[in-house]
């Protein structure tokens, strides 16, 4: 069976795309998010010959639960950057949106002010059905738009899954939005989030709410203390900010600056770049693997019986995991 | 080639395990521990056999940095329960100890009021190595206590690695110990390990230390507020004891023994060890897979040149994680 031909030219996309196209850019990211198994190897082709020209943004992740104001702060702060001349790209990673139709920017016009600048570039999240084809995917489009010229990535995510960790480990800060507020409210916040984040921005500090983010920044700064960095060197800072009148904006760009400057200058921005390529590589091959191994006919019927006996007590787990092993080298071993 | 037969008898074994004596569980647990080849299948055989006969205890897992207080927290706890009547089983999670010579236990002395009590059974660390080996050891040494009639397992650990994380994956209830104190004794809790308990103790909460523990103890559960709790309905606890003074001990158990109620009520608690089994199996073939991939020789001589094209940026780690799959798949399919 030979797929037909793609629709797509990579050498012509990447040209368009190294010369700053946002149209071309977009088109770029159409081939990187298709599935059609005729497009697989352009993308290929076309990432490959744009890689070399990234890797010049700061990539700056931001999650928050829903109701954080995730977009209301993408939209003030991204206009912001984009007012002083910097060119500005958003993308999402949410591997729910194809189900639930989306939390993450699932409605453009939600950034209508940001998305009508020049300057910026903004992409809802790619359906990808899976974390792991959606991460891919984005990846990708980061070399694009890196290549394209963007000199800030923002990609925001909704706390599905391991989304945040998934994003953690493609940006090079990561900010966690909370809200103003006790008791329920934090109940949104996911195990481990915390120990994600370089910082941690307290939203909707604006009106009636101004004391309350004042207290909740003095909390929050006391429960750092407990827990570690997710970064070398780099000690995380609570700030606020009003999305709708624009305070605080500016102090955590000087903020996330700081922290870059800090980054290049102790080595760590670079080696944290590299580890994360090279743990991407890990995480594609151990996942090719074990996905390999879990479709194998013998194991997939093997499986489920082995896994009853363990759970009902009957099989310890070493002999299990021997018994599933053996199902799958057998076919080999046994010619 | 032939291994030469095994010295242990794994029926005999079992059967002294059965019948409660502490000399034949010693024995078994060398069995178990043994790295040699001809001991494996008799060590398989004893596990088999004890098996159905395990799961009876309550599985309690304990952590904290190096001078929190653990031997002295364990001696003065598990003295107080071998008193009361209950047998107690103390094992440690070390895979230090076989380079450091340890800080578990390596000095047995530390617990010599609890090491000479009849209800009580104290094994250290087994020589095992990996994190993956010891693991596997500790956990098939629970099955032998627990066969022996042991009603409580401690289950010691140093902050090592992933240990904490191993450790919680095989008990039913989870304690970090925390010392008093502020600013620097705080730099040596690890990433996560927060939202690994479900009990929190400040220590040597005893003399001048008293105030400062209590205060420790509001911060703390301050803290809390914004973790997420490892187990489902359990809100983590804050506790303070004195190892020395041997107050707070009582409250520790009572909390215990409220914690498994609950869960054993809403019927986490077997369904968390089921989980626990099945992850297991889960890892083992996991880990089996990943090495046997590593050691295969075409990926072992080409992975450190992709991973070095990756590195520098020359390569995009898709296409790397491709390279390196095709190898390893490459004689298979080939054939």
């Amino acid at each position: 069976m030979t797929a037909s031909p793609s629709r797509f030219d990579p050498e012509a996309l990447a040209e368009g795309v190294l010369a700053g196209s946002p149209a071309l850019l977009g088109r770029a990211i159409t081939l990187i998010e298709s599935n059609a198994a005729r497009d697989q190897e352009p993308a290929r082709r076309l990432v490959s010959r744009l890689l070399p020209h990234s890797g010049n943004s700061v990539r700056i992740g931001i999650t928050g639960v829903p109701g954080v104001g995730k977009s209301s702060f993408i939209e003030a702060f991204g206009s912001r950057l984009c007012e002083k001349g910097l060119r500005v790209a958003v993308l999402a990673i949410d591997p729910s949106s194809t189900l639930s139709k989306g939390s993450v920017m699932g409605d453009k016009t939600r950034m209508e002010k940001l998305s009508g600048h020049e300057n910026a570039f903004v992409r809802p999240s790619p359906s990808g059905g899976t974390l792991g084809g959606v991460a891919r995917k984005s990846r990708e489009t980061m070399i694009a738009c890196e290549a394209a010229g963007y000199d800030v990535l923002l990609i925001e995510t909704v706390g599905v899954g391991q989304s945040e960790t998934t994003v953690r480990s493609m940006v090079d800060v990561f900010l966690l939005l909370l809200i103003t507020g006790a008791g329920d409210d934090l109940q949104g916040i996911k195990r481990g989030i915390m120990e994600l984040a370089d910082l941690l921005v307290v939203t909707k500090d604006d009106g009636d709410n101004h004391r309350r983010a004042l207290a909740h920044r003095q909390e929050l700064r006391m429960v750092l203390h407990y827990l570690q960095s997710p970064t070398p060197g780099w000690k995380p800072e609570v700030l606020t900010c009003s999305s709708l009148e624009g305070t605080g904006l500016d102090e955590i760009e000087r903020r996330i600056d700081a922290f870059r400057v800090q980054q290049q200058g102790n080595g760590h921005w670079f080696r944290r770049r590299r580890a994360q390529s090279l743990d991407w590589v890990r995480s594609l091959v151990h996942e090719a693997l074990i996905s390999s191994f879990e479709s194998h006919p013998d194991v997939a019927s093997h499986l489920p019986e082995l896994e009853q006996s363990v759970g009902a007590g009957r099989l310890d787990p070493v002999s299990a995991a021997r018994r599933i092993l053996d199902c799958f080298t057998y076919p080999f071993v046994g010619r």
